[in-house]
Parts: structure tokens; C-alpha cells; sequence
């Protein structure tokens, strides 16, 4: 099957230098991560999350650009059936595509691989960003950053569509992680609600980054689809752009983000920001919050539980909350003469930036002790979910895996059982991945 | 409680005179015709249909129309709450306001009550939808109508919910009666489908008539909300609007739909007519269907099937058949020189035209016998089940049940019989009301 | 040759009853009006402004309505070549030829010929500039009426355009009588400094009325044309849509135009009405001024000269003047509530509003002697002025002086005298007639 | 006088690190490039054309870009008044400063300073032109581009507005090099023809560089401004941009634009290119033409004449010509596969890309002999044309001048003596500068 689309938007603008580098003959990494990203992009609907299936699946698929006289078409071969209703490719799939290759030329064209500098690496966040039109400068406060699980049960599910649905009926917007369960629920319920509230400049923003994209695939509601180079840009790029950030329940990708989100906000520089966090989910997964906090409590402290709020079964109230709190996010930002669309004062150390590579080696190696300042342990946490996370959906983690075994998670007794316990919760309530076979943990603790 | 809306849209140009037309001291039908339809608008999401349990209820609640400046304001006292969203009147329910003083005002000023010349009542139905800015030049046949109860099932509920996203990912719109159920689901699921496909003029028309707005007010998805003068002309928008037509599941209104249209389809003039009509729901309403066209089988003949298709089951094939059909109404609107926003060449008999008044007496005169031609059996039993909405729902006939009894249905005992079967399905289907009481019968079937 | 245009706008959305009132068959004068100001908007950039020329000139000129699919046709036979582009119609000319249906179809539906109540022409006013959209609520004051002579020099046309590029760079729009000279200059001054200020939402209204609109056939930068049914209406039309008046030199209409004003802001219930006027001109026009200005004192006394300002070769200040005005204007009217785009609080004597007939005998009868209330001889200056345009460009007036001859006034010598010499100058100064022929006097003066 | 300038457009989003880079203390020659840029923009309206005695005359004047929570503040001090109304900024000239701001960032961050490679030029002139958003994937051909001199005469100034006219009725685009003079009639007189056709979406695009800006400003109806990194830059942007070339009468600079067309096309591989070029003035500008044309022939052969047409007096004939061309070009260019918005096929040697810095060493070396390819040639004539300009006008060329003496040109004596008369008749006609001083060559021929 060969299927071409027409070029859309300002992306069908490319220059004859810019279609070779997405050439197939020019091999290389590039065109792999093309392809793969606009597979991952048209598999939307995917009843997996292992990307290796994905791509063992459809390893006959090929996307080519070609040069016409009103732009850039592109030719799909093969792709996933699920892109097309009676064989046209849904609108917001082909958008998708169109930000894969914006996103990709634009790495590839203005950035070396390795930033180190702090601002640097602020600056190309902030750089993509705006490149991909997710930055509005005259907009008021009003992107809600909505992290959770993409394997939700159906009762957690229909709650995210709720709370979405009170956002959307106050205005405001939602920006999630862009795959299934608790980063599509929320931009559904939100899209009725902005459809009664006649809201028509809504924005469903998804962040994303290669690794992850084939395991949790861009619903096409998601209106803006920027595609960061590795899952540290994606975080930064995740709070710098939130007004207020809600968590559902969900699993090691859900505990990484909160970790990573409270290593940043414990620093002392962060003290005055306002950046407010709501955790929040039905009754029935009141005992998952109890357990998350008791986790955080024990490793990083009561303070910890300070940067957050916890509200169970109210989407009405979460909405008011939020809705009140962008005063007071506006009020902060003008009195520091900082930006509404981005949050530049929020400090972030050159910890929480530089990319975590989880190999078996890196995760042996983490230094999981309690007795280490609490950022700093905040930040080996993160770098251990996160590892769990490749382990369980990412393409070279389950390679990995298969190759070496489970990884070795290694520290302080008492921390360790604590995370065993966490873990297993996860486990049991069929958070780590998407129901359909059994879950073999990717990872081993010992004390 | 006292609210102010600020003007909105063309509607706040009124001028002095317009304004005084509306005045409350202008006493008169024309304030409480403009009230009850207001107040019908604001109370949505009400848990009851009973239009006189509503006016009971908010006999506190009045609307004013005051000059400022910019405009005219609209004073609200002690409005249903259901249409606040902290303290913000939710934007679409505002449109509808002003829906309703459009189309009072522009029915006062311009007609007359009774309308006879069957050119004059069809420009008058053209003339509103214009005024409107219903009539869209420039577009293509998309104008998918969609009938059923208003009292449904979850399941049913889901269905049409399915239905409608399959309708939105194919670019076609909808028009309801704009009440909840079945009128409410294709909308919603057609938003998300529509948000998918980057669908941003999606238009969701609704069309409504005073006696039956309160029993079934407006969801706010509606974005174009039209008041016709009664039942008969709000039914002739809906057949010269549609570019075809679903049948949900439904009560005696929506039997007094199918009846109407099928009454006019099996007009001769109207053979070649080009206007598809599909009965649909779920595995678990086909029994639903079986009882409807047995009933359509004896009254109206085998014919009359053919007039329709029954899917069962299969959202997506509907959504397909309904999106190639399309391109067939297209044609023969063309080969007609007819306008794709308004089927002038449907030709419909005064007596599907001429308002009924389900008075007792009028009811009990109904001619239903079988012997007679198939379009005027067919205009008969319209009435009567108009007549029985009347006594479910509307205030006229609520009131006149409880005055003199249920209305007296009689006739040709074999018609009868089954008219009765039917009935006393929708009964105990819960399709005659929304659930929270017991169904009372209005009627009386006497053979 | 015969030429079909498309539809365009909401116009094309003709029910057949509105087409059958637009046709030939139906004789009438309907269709005359019609065919007559269709021919009149086609005639753009004629050098005569002899109505009765042109319509000799085009006498197989035909216009007809056609239903089609996707609305109403319209077919043009041997309309003026100077409405076309390399055959192509000029877009404004065309949204012209249906500006004209518009209000026709709306007066002849809408409106019983001779409203006799203040309230209610009042309220037909209001009613067509909405019904054209010339009413826009929430725009601020901003609306220059700009009046003066069809027929100027070239210096003083040169002028009228720098005074309209400096209005448009202070973002002000202009309204005018939609004809040649000093009603296009403004309008395509105003035009460049629009460009400048990427000023898109540019206003150039144009008012006019059937028995003038062939001498002063609408330019195509008049982006919305409104056909008023007669000259007393479309005055009102002018004083009630003006946030300021500008008076560039002219003949008899403009004088008209500034007796009507005068007379109606002398009215004690708008002494403190706020309506900035300025008559302006180049430096050559000096002389004019002070004709004028002397004319005004004797007749309507000094505190006439209070209600304008005069300022001579300087079209910034004028600008300024204006653009600081605004503020004035928008308060006054924010304190007494009224609406910014409709003076309704200005008072307009009944005197004002009923039309005039300016026949042989109606002109004898005028009352012109200078021993009545001030506001009732500018009444009858006014139609004495009115009369004399009648008569040198208007279709009957030139008709009428050819069968009775000259008009004849008379009233008290000193006034006649002074009349006498005021119009002698508008004749010596070539501002009666378009350049091309002597200029024979359709009217006498009597002492 | 310091004046604050709001952020506006998507460029008000820079990040420190950009708006570092344009910090005075940065000092460095970006800053200077920067706020010679600025100045020069605001500077509009300008009575001289002499780059240095602008800097001159505003050494105290100052930029500077501030950060606020709503994006990037401009600061202004002492900046030329002409550039405000009533204090305000024209909103046109407000727009090009961000060009400023957004070309100079974008030259400084992704391109180092000297490519060599014929394909990374073409890409970056594509990119900047990109990045400015003047590439329009969906239009048509449309775009004209019109050259001729800032100086010339007030009825040749006429009719390039004539034309401008002619073309902007037919909906054609501007593209100019947006000064005075030529570069300003047919913006303006397009202006009204498109008004009257309701063109919306007009297009009047300035290209320019930074050491021409000075003394030929951005006139404020340029809506879209690039600002090309040097000559050889701004001369590809300006016919890979074309759909057509009109060349009205001009002095050096018009030249050097018209032999730098003609040695491209000219070559071989251009030979089938559709790019057809018209040469117009008024009658009164015939023996212009003619001088040129015989210049022409003596140098390039009667081939180069075949490359383009000469029409005298009629811009209703030139508006014809290149309306129906474009479809011409459009079929061109879809025979080719080649973009409608940028003509990647239109072959320039590097002879033509490569910059010519006209130093008093280069101009005299420069190989100005008949017998050598046409092509060559011509670049070389061009440069002496370009240098002529440079001596004229430009900051650089001026203080070379004034330190120097006048350029020494020489070369073959019977292309000498051309040369000088052709010279000498610009300087006899005033084309060389802007009237105000007796104009002083800035070369001396020696043959």
C-alpha cells in the first residue's frame, strides 16, 4: 500500500538541502528516527506499548519526502491501518507527521548533540518551543500540565475525562505527555468542555521524545505535538511551560515525573515560585495516593509534601482550584518580570538536565542512600524510574533487558524495601504496562 | 439573585422599539412566551421533562432587557444555577439566550399568526433558518439529522455517542432537537471526532419549538440554535435542512417523526428524491426496530420500508454509508438546480404543514383507519403522537390531562391493537419519560 | 453582451418569493428601482452626472435574478464596460450590486411607504444600517462623515485625500455619498494611511438613496454601500452614524447637507449633543469659506458659526483634531447611555424627517423669509438647496425643468439676494455640474 | 525622548540568550549593524539619500531591547520623528523594526559569515526568506517585481503609481526595493486596486540590505520586509521570488539590477525560464529606454534585448501582459516540478552570487573589455554599476570617496565612452541622488 500525503502547513516549505537529510541513502541514525517517530505517530490506537513490536511489526513500513511544485509530498509504504478513516489519514495524524519532521530537521540543522551548559540547554528547550508555535505571548496563564499513567483502569479513566471536562469549562488548556489513558482523558473531557464554553483556540499540547513516542503514540486530539530530543529536554520542557500541573495515578513514568518535578521545586532558589500541583483520582485509588505520599514522605521529607495538594474524587473542585490559582501564577510571574508562556526564573540544576542513560551499569551504579541532600536524592530516584520506565516500553531498554537480565537496583536497606513496596503496588495494580500479558518486572531490588 | 449578561453577537443591536416589544409591562403572551423559552434555555441539565414541574418551580425567575452603550444588557433574576460555571454563565447557554430573543423578535415583527399558503409558511421556515445564519452557501452536503428519545439507555446513550464520532472523523455535522439522549450523544461524540480531524467550523444545529424547549432544553454543544413557531415548521426545518436522516431509539416523539417523514417521502412527487434515511442502535435495541417496522409494515405498507435501511450494531458503517451518500444527494440537488442548504424541491402537503392542537376533542376525531391514502393515514398518526408528547411532557397538555383525563385514541380495532403494542412498548422501554417517577399514560387506546 | 455573476455573502440567500419581487414581469416600479440602481453602481467612473443621460445612454441595459444550486445568479446585458477588469467585474462593484438587492428586498418587504411617526423612521434607519452590518457594537467612535462636492478642482480633490491619509493614520473611517470628488478623495487618502497602520478592519461607508445614485455612482473603495429609501432618511442616516462631520467645498448639496445640521443641532435638546464639525479646504478655498460662513450668519445668526470650526490648509490638524475628539465623543455618549455606533439622544424634528417633493410647486411655496425660528428656516433653506440638486442631476428634477422650466423662488429680498449670490458662486466656481458643458441654471430667484 | 515600544508579532519571543547577543555592551559590529538598521527604518520619509549624513545626524539615538513578563520591550531614544503620529509609532514602521531584530538574529546565529558553495547560498537566501515568512506555499504567481530609481521625476512617479494600480486591479503582488521613488509608486497605487477588488491579503514586499536601508527607507506600506545579509543576496532573493520584472527608469542602481538579469538569463541553461520582463515608463521617458537599450546591444548583443520588452505609456497594456503571464509561469514552473513560490531552477553562476566590495582597488581592476563572454561581462559591468551606487549613496562608499577621490574606471575605449554617456545622461536627469545638492560623480572614466 502506497499512500501519499499532501503537504500541510508551513513544514511543506523545505529546501532541497533539508529533504536530503531525511533521505533514506543518507542512512544514518537520522532517517531511522524519522521513520520510526512517523510509524509511532500513525500507529495511534496501538494496543501495545512495547516499542519493539511496534517496529518488528511493521518492518515493511517506509516514508519517503518528495519534491512537487506546491512543496514537499510524502509518500507513505505500508503504514499502520489505524491512521486512515476510509482510507484518508486523519487530520491530526498528518499534522503529527508534519511535527516529526519540523521537529527533527530543526534538531538536526541547529544543535550539536551534547549541550552542557545550563542555559544552553534552557535556551534550546526554549528554542523548540517556540519553533513548534507552542509559545503564545499573549495569552494569560492557562496550561495545565497533566501527567499520569497511559495503563489506567477504566474507572480511573472515566474520572481523567471529568476533571478535563471541569478544566475545559473554565478555559483552560491541557498539555500531557500525548499517549494513551491519563494524558488522552484529560484532552477529551476538556474538548467538550471547550465546546460548550465556545472556546476555539484550545490547545491539547503534547510533549514527547523518541524513545517514548512509539510506546505512547500522540492521540490525535493532541493540536500541538512538539517532539524533544531526549526525556530531560521533555521534563524541562514539561515545567517550564506549566501554569499548574495535575497527577492522576499511574506508574514508574508517574513517579519519575513527581520526582523529578519535586527535586526541582525543593531547591532553595524555587522557594517563592508558584507553580501549584494537584494529585488527584476517584475514591477507588485513594490508597495509591496514601502509598505515593508515604514514599515521598519517607525519601524526601515532609516538606516535600508541602509542594503539593492531594484531592480525591472532586473533578468540580480541581477545576475551581486551578481555575483561581492562574491569578495568582500571573501576579508571580509580573511581579519577577517573567514571561506568561515560559518559566525562565524556575531554577533547574544541571542534575535534572543532563540525559540519564539506562544502561545495566548506570543503573547499578545510582546511589540510592537517604543520607544525600534531598535533591539530590530526588534526582537518583528519578533517574531509577526512569530506567524502569526503558525497561518496561522503550525499544533499547526491553533490547536491553533481553541481553542482560533485569537491572540491579541497589542502596540503603530501608529505602530499598520502601520502593520494593512501591513497585509491587504498581505491579499489582497493572500500572507498568498495558493490560494483555503478564508483567515480567525489568528490574530487581536488592537492599 | 440578580445577574447581567453584556451583549454578545448581532443580537445586543436591538432598537428602543425592539426592546419594548419584549418589555414585561407589554405584559402579554410575547414576554412569557420569551421568558419560558429563557428560562427552558438556562435550565439545562434539568433532571425532570415536565415542562409545568419546570415553570413551577422558577416562578421567581425573571429576564429584562436593558439599554447600555454598548448594547442591550440582559438582567437575570434567580436563573437555574446549572448554567453558572462559578458564578460565569457558560457561553453557549449565553448564545442560546440570545437565540431566543432573535427568533421571538423576528417571528413577532415579521409574521403574522396563520400562515395558509403552503409557499408562505415554507419561505417563513427558510426566512427564520436565514436569519439565523443557518443556511450556509458555500458548503457541501454534511447536514446529518439525528431523531431518538430523549429518555434512553446508557447503552443506547453510548451508541449514539459512537455514532456521532463516526460522523465527526468524516467531516459531516449534525442537527438534533437539541434535548438530552439521543439529541445530546451524536453531538458529543461528534466533537471529538471532529476535534481529530482539525474540524473547526463543525456545526451542531439545533431546532426547537417553545412547547417542547423546556422538556428538552438545549445541551450547550448546540452552537446554532433555532426556535421555530411550532411543531409542524420546526419539522419542516428538519426534513428541508437535512441531507439525511438517523433514527435513533425513541418514544412517541420520535414515532411522530418517522411518521411525518415517511408521509412525505411516499408523496409521488417526492420519488425521486434523494435523501437517505437510516434506523440505527445498538445489539440490544433490534427488538426496538423489529416492533417499529412491523408497525410502519401495517400501517404504510411495504413501501414505506423502502423508504429506510435498518443497521444494527455498526456505527462505522453508518458513518460510511451516510459520508458516501453524499456525494448522491449532491448530484441530484444539482441535476435539480436546487440549493444544497435548503431542499426547495421536497414537496410537502398542507396537512403536514398545518399546526395540530392535541385538544381532547381534536384527538378523538382522528381518522385512524386503514382504508385511506397512505400519506393522510400517515399525517393522522403523526397527530396522535404528537398529541401524546403533548401530554408527556409539553405545559398545554400536561394541564389538559389533568383537567379532563387522558386523551381518547379510537378507531379500526386491528390499528388500534397495535398502536397499542407500540405504545405500551416505549412504556416499558421508559422511553415516554425520564426516569424518577412512575409513567402515567396520557392516553387511552379505545378500538 | 450578457454577463453572469456569482453569488456572493449572505445575499445569494434568495427564497423564490424574494426573487419573483425582483422581476421584470412583475413591471412595476420595483423593478425599475432596481434595473436603475444596478446601472447606477455599474457606471462607476462616468463622466456625467446627468442621471437622465445615463439611463438614456444604457437603455438596453438588463438586469435578472436566475436560481441556481448553490444560490441566485444574477445576468447582466450591456452593463457599462467600466465595471470590468479584462471582463471581469471589479469585486467592490459587484458586492455594490448586491448591497442593492439587499435593501431593496428590505424596504419593499419590511416597510409600508410613508411612515409618518418620528420613532418609527427613526427605528427604519436604524433597522437597514443593521440589516446592512454598517452597525458595529464594539467598535469605539471612530466614523468621519465626510461631506462636499461631486464636482472640485484638482487642488482641492488633492486635498480632500491628504485629509484622508491623515485620518487613516489616526485609524478613523469614513463615511460619504459614495460619489465622485470629495466623497472619493478621503476614502483613497485614507485607504494609504490604513496600509501603513495595517489597519484592516477598514470602514468606507457609503450612503446614498435612488434618485442620486446614478449621478453619483458609489466608488469601489466603498466597502459597504447602504441604499437609503429617500434623502431625509439617508441624512438621518449620516447624523446618527457620525462620530464627526467634515464639510469639504461643494455646490448645493453640501450646502444642503450643512443646513440640515445646523438646523437640527440648533434644536435647544442638543445644545449639549457632542458632534465635532469642521469645514476645511487648501488655502485656494479661502474665499469659499467666508462666502459660506457669511451665508450662515445672516440667515441662522451667530450662534450657528458655534457649531463649526473652520481650518484652512492644514490636513494634520484637522487629523488631530479629530482623532482627540474621539475621547469627547465617546464619554458624552457614555454618559448619557448611549450606544457608540447610533446617536439615538439626537434629537431630529419631525420637520427634518419628512421627505420633500421638490416639485415646481412645492419650491414656489418655500418660506424664505428670515422672521421665523431659526430652525424652521433652515428646514426650508435646506429643501430650497435639496430642490436645486434635484434639478441639475436628479433623473425627475432634470425632467421637470425641461417641461416647466426654471424653479422659481422668491421670499424676502435681502435673503434672496444673498442666496442669489451664494449660488452664483457655487456656478462661477463650477461646483453645480461635472465639468463638460455650461452650466445652465435650473432654478430662478424672485425677490 | 525615550519611547517604549510593545512586543509584537511571534518576535517578541527571544530568549536572553538571543537578546544578548543585541546588547550595546556587546559593542561589536552586531550592535552597530543592529541600530543602523533600526534608524535607518524609522527614518522614513527621509530628504536625503546619503547614508552617512543620517548617522551623522542621529548619533545620539540609541536601541535597546528590554524583558518584560509580555515579551521583549524595544527602548527608543531620540529617535527621528517621522516615524510617529501624535507620538505613536506608524504601526508599519513598528513591524519593520522586528524584521530588523529578526533578520540580524537570524544571520548571526546560523550562518557563518562566507559561503562559498553555490547550493548553501541558494538555501540561505531560501531560508531567510522562509524564516521571514514570505514564502506562500498556496498562491499562485503573483508576485511582480518592480525596479527602478528613489529619484525620479514627479510624472515618472505618477505613473509607476499607474501602473501599480493596473496591477493590484488585476490582484498581482509588489515586491520592491523598498525606497522611494519606483519602489514606492506601484506600492501605493496598488494599494487602491486592490481595495477596490477586496484583496485582503495583499502582499508588498521589500527586500533590502543593510548597507542600502539607509538611503532608500522602507516605505511603511512594505508589509512584509527582508533584510538579505549583502547585494548579491538581496538580488538572487529578488528574481528567485519573481513571477515577473518590471523595470521603470532608475539610475546606477537600476542598471546594475537590470545587467545582472540579463547576464543570468542569458545563460545557457536558462534559456527555456519563464520570467518575463517589461521595461516601462511614460512618454515623456521614451529616450531613456532608448539610450539604455542601445547600451545594452552595444554590450550584450541584440540576444539580451529578446530577454525582455519596452512599452511606452500604457500601464493598462502592462497589467494585461503579466496578469496573463503568470499562467504561463504557473505552467512553467509545474512542467518543471518547481515551486510557485521560489524558482529553484533559475541557474546563477557564482560569478553572480559572489560579493564585490567596491574598494577603490577593485573597481579599477575591474575587466570592463567587449570580447569576453556576455555573461562575464555583464557581472562586471554590474559591479561597476554597483560600485557607482556605493559611491553615491552608501556609508562605506561615501568616506572611501570623500578619503580618495572618485573611483577610477577603465577598460576598452569604446565601451568607456558608452559608459560615460549613459552615465552622464543619469546624472543630466537626476537620477543619481535626490534632488537638494548638484550631484558630484563619484567616478571618473578613463578609457
Amino acid at each position: 500500500m502506497l499512500i501519499q500525503l499532501n503537504p500541510t502547513g508551513v513544514l511543506d516549505l523545505l529546501s532541497q538541502l533539508e529533504v536530503d537529510l531525511l533521505e533514506k541513502s543518507s542512512a544514518s541514525e537520522r532517517y531511522k528516527l524519522f521513520r520510526n517517530c512517523a510509524l509511532a505517530v500513525l500507529n495511534v490506537g496501538s494496543h501495545t506499548d512495547s516499542s519493539n513490536e511496534i517496529y518488528d511489526k511493521y518492518q515493511d513500513f517506509d516514508i519517503r519526502l518528495v519534491s512537487r511544485e506546491r512543496g514537499i509530498k510524502i509518500e507513505l509504504e505500508n503504514p499502520p491501518e489505524t491512521a486512515f478513516v476510509d482510507g484518508e489519514i486523519i487530520t491530526g495524524i498528518h499534522e503529527h507527521i508534519f511535527s516529526v519532521i519540523r521537529d527533527i530537521l530543526f534538531i538536526c540543522q541547529k544543535y550539536e548533540k551534547d549541550l552542557k551548559e545550563q542555559k544552553a540547554i534552557t535556551h534550546m528547550v526554549f528554542d523548540m518551543l517556540r519553533n513548534a508555535g507552542a509559545l503564545r505571548v499573549n495569552s494569560e496563564p492557562s496550561m495545565i500540565v497533566c501527567w499520569g499513567g497511559h495503563s489506567i483502569n477504566e474507572i480511573e479513566y472515566k474520572y481523567t475525562k471529568q476533571v478535563g471536562y471541569e478544566l475545559g469549562l473554565r478555559g483552560l488548556n491541557i498539555c500531557t505527555g500525548c499517549g494513551p489513558g491519563a494524558m488522552k482523558g484529560p484532552m477529551k473531557g476538556a474538548t467538550i468542555g471547550h465546546a460548550k464554553q465556545r472556546n476555539t483556540d484550545n490547545r491539547y499540547l503534547g510533549l514527547t521524545e523518541p524513545s517514548i513516542i512509539a510506546a505512547e503514540p500522540p492521540n490525535p486530539i493532541v493540536n500541538e505535538l512538539v517532539i524533544l530530543p531526549d526525556i530531560e529536554k521533555r521534563l524541562e520542557a514539561f515545567i517550564r511551560t506549566a501554569h499548574a500541573i495535575i497527577i492522576f495515578p499511574g506508574g514508574a513514568g508517574t513517579a519519575e515525573e513527581l520526582l523529578y518535578l519535586l527535586g526541582i521545586l525543593l531547591h532553595p532558589d524555587n522557594a517563592k515560585q508558584c507553580l501549584p500541583v494537584i494529585l488527584t483520582g476517584p475514591k477507588e485509588s485513594e490508597a495509591y495516593f496514601n502509598e505515593l505520599c508515604q514514599f515521598i514522605e519517607m525519601t524526601l521529607g515532609t516538606q516535600a509534601l508541602d509542594k503539593f495538594e492531594v484531592i480525591i474524587d472532586n473533578p468540580e473542585l480541581v477545576g475551581q482550584k486551578l481555575k483561581s490559582a492562574m491569578a495568582s501564577v500571573r501576579n508571580y510571574r509580573k511581579s519577577e518580570g517573567d514571561a506568561y508562556y515560559f518559566n525562565w526564573t524556575l531554577k533547574i540544576d544541571n542534575d535534572f538536565q543532563q540525559p540519564f542513560a539506562p544502561t545495566h551499569e548506570n543503573m547499578a551504579n545510582l546511589d540510592l542512600h537517604l543520607e544525600q541532600p534531598k535533591q539530590q536524592l530526588a534526582a537518583n530516584l528519578r533517574r531509577a524510574f526512569s530506567g524502569i520506565v526503558a525497561g518496561n516500553v522503550k525499544d533499547e531498554g526491553i533490547k536491553a533487558i533481553k541481553q542482560n537480565g533485569p537491572y540491579i537496583l541497589s542502596g540503603e536497606p530501608a529505602l530499598m524495601t520502601d520502593m520494593d513496596k512501591l513497585l509491587q503496588a504498581f505491579v499489582d495494580q497493572g500500572r507498568m504496562k498495558l493490560p494483555g500479558s503478564k508483567y515480567i518486572p525489568c528490574y530487581k531490588i536488592k537492599a
